[in-house]
């Protein structure tokens, strides 16, 4: 599966993949799971939000158990956020049938739609849109950096945007949900453990900071003439670093606009954008209206205005606790681990029993080619997958 | 005059100029030059660098007497920067007509193509051009955003390219150049005079800092796990604005690049230009090594990689002594400025005697929408402007 799926989207020149939805790469991605599904003599089917299933036995007769994760990636990602799931999905289910072990209940592979978020702006599309977490409309309407709207990128890709919407009916038919995923970290590095299961998801958000100053011309305005938002700026990305160390949480400016953007001209505009992630709701909350009000004691010395938007937010995302020990207990005692990513998985946790699987990631580099996860460790995660489907089906 | 110029290359929504070389918007200036010269039944013509004159009487006398400045500007730029000083010349030589003064000495106006360089990143092009102090072959193949050449903006244009160089024969023609231009700063106006005469401008030079970190999810490497060069460069920020207070310089950045430029991505890679400037060459040079020492600490903590690559230099440029004095006499003592903005006169004083005259700016702004001067202070300009042409013609 995996020399089928290599070469999709990978830039020759860097190693990474750029793998973004509803692009004729993501079309290609889609083919690979229809072709995957049938050579199985699964049932194949889109939904009307883009998400792709795959299934043995019939899934209206309800309580399935669904495993999967997502094909598409950041720019310049790795190979194994997102695919790994979903290679691991058919293989454990290839596992199950070659020991009998398929059980009664009937059982499912997904790949959800625009995980990413890398091309629109918005993580997890398909998954939000199915359990009504994003309404149809915004999604319609967002737009790429070429100002393609969602919509008529499905369009071009052949799927038709005025289906999307809640699809409480197909969402009934899954009796569970398990994902598997690369680790994003280095902690089952640290316990020399293979596998590990997830415990929830740190709320986390994405604002936007709009420090707003004087253009002018900077080989003749005096320094104490200046109104530069570049250095309200500057002192926010260094003051959120060190209120995030503080907190035990983690903040990041990863992204940044400058207007005019001259090399010779203060600008007028900086625009940073903060990724802010914490253990729990009210260390997120007080960190960054800390980081706020310090950016706006900052600005107010510079002579610039400071506006902050919430552009994002998502709250903590516990997995199912009964299924969260049982998984657990099942796998030789796997640790249990919190994450600051947004999953599929997640969106799910809100109306589905939902557990989370996590292989080994050596180095911890994750959204970067250097993204790696040894072989050895990637069947340990199918193994563990089809053993915690086996619990499942023929409980 | 100004009432045929004004609209050309303005956006109507922010009242700045976009007017940038051989664009169909510069193409309406320089036809707005012609017929100002053809009214007036002067001589005009495109050098092979494509600065425009337009003569009164016969240049090839030689030890002409030439004003001027440029059309261009930055993008969102003012009114004022550069066509101040062409509408000036225009009128300053009507003045001199009109009371029946302009010598024996042959008069030209001229416009200096892209001075601000601000669509293909050097400036003063057509004046570096033709003292020899910008290469052709680099000039031709210097890229716009979009990636058109130079070349072929001249082309598209209706300039033929390969006529670029050095062009001694036209400079000989030159006996003295006066620039007549807005001021970059508040210098006249807390001195309450009109106008101004330059007595340098300042070293400068533009220093592209790459640091190149490590890309990474930025919602699940622990911060300890980082090499993020965001925070490199934001300290960077604030150590030149600190060092450049203490050593009475300027420094900027006002141009910055992120890779991969997600939000949430920790960047792999921040590039930041520094537009440095000193009273005097030595000032310069230790102000840009700090700079670079401490950036190069910094990102050595950070885990980060630094490189500096110096983009472009220009040591002092002295306007002529003698003449800089004999004009600031005749304009009754008028006060005697350096500045830090680069300009075709600065570059013509390696090879004419130049002398440069200042318009007071009452805010100090520039290269911005709201950069201004008051319309009496500009007929003051003109007044001064032919009042040094007429000391000159008719010496």
């Amino acid at each position: 599966m995996w020399e089928q799926l290599a070469p999709i989207g990978r830039d020759a020149r860097t190693g990474g993949y750029r793998r973004h939805a509803w692009t004729p790469v993501d079309g290609e991605l889609r083919e690979w799971f229809r072709v995957q599904a049938l050579a199985r003599g699964l049932t194949h089917e889109v939904d009307r939000n883009g998400n792709q299933w795959a299934w043995l036995g019939d899934p209206t007769v309800g309580d399935a158990v669904v495993t999967g994760s997502h094909l598409d990636s950041v720019p310049n990602g790795g190979a194994f956020d997102g695919p790994l799931g979903v290679v691991s999905a058919f293989a454990a289910l290839d596992e199950l049938r070659a020991r009998g072990r398929t059980g009664r209940r009937p059982l499912g592979v997904v790949a959800f739609a625009d995980e990413e978020g890398a091309r629109f702006g918005v993580a997890c599309v398909g998954s939000r849109l199915a359990v009504g977490a994003l309404e149809p409309e915004r999604a319609r309407a967002l737009t790429d950096a070429g100002g393609v709207t969602l919509a008529d990128a499905m369009l071009g890709a052949g799927h038709d945007p005025e289906g999307l919407g809640p699809d409480p009916e197909r969402l009934r038919r899954v009796g569970v949900f398990v994902e598997l995923h690369i680790e994003q970290g280095r902690a089952l590095a640290e316990l020399d453990r293979p596998v590990g299961v997830g415990s929830l998801i740190w709320p986390h958000g994405r604002w936007r900071f709009d420090f707003t100053g004087e253009a002018n011309h900077a080989g003749t305005t005096r320094l104490t003439d200046r109104r530069d938002p570049m250095l309200s700026y500057a002192h926010t990305v260094l003051a959120a670093r060190k209120r995030a160390r503080l907190a035990g949480a983690l903040a990041t400016f990863g992204k940044v606009t400058v207007e005019p953007g001259g090399v010779n001209a203060i600008p007028s505009r900086v625009s940073g954008w903060l990724d802010a992630r914490a253990p729990d709701g009210p260390t997120l909350t007080e960190l960054v209206a800390a980081i706020q009000a310090g950016a706006g004691e900052r600005a107010a010395r510079d002579g610039v205005e400071l506006a902050v938007t919430r552009e994002s937010h998502t709250g903590a995302q516990w997995f199912t606790p009964a299924l969260r020990d049982s998984v657990a207990a099942r796998l030789d005692n796997a640790p249990v681990l919190p994450t600051g990513a947004g999953h599929d998985a997640g969106v799910l946790s809100a109306v589905v029993p939902t557990a989370m699987l996590y292989v080994r990631n050596p180095t911890g580099v994750s959204h970067a080619p250097a993204e790696h996860a040894d072989q050895r460790d990637c069947l340990a995660g199918v193994a563990a997958l089809a053993e915690v489907l086996e619990g499942l089906v023929c409980r």
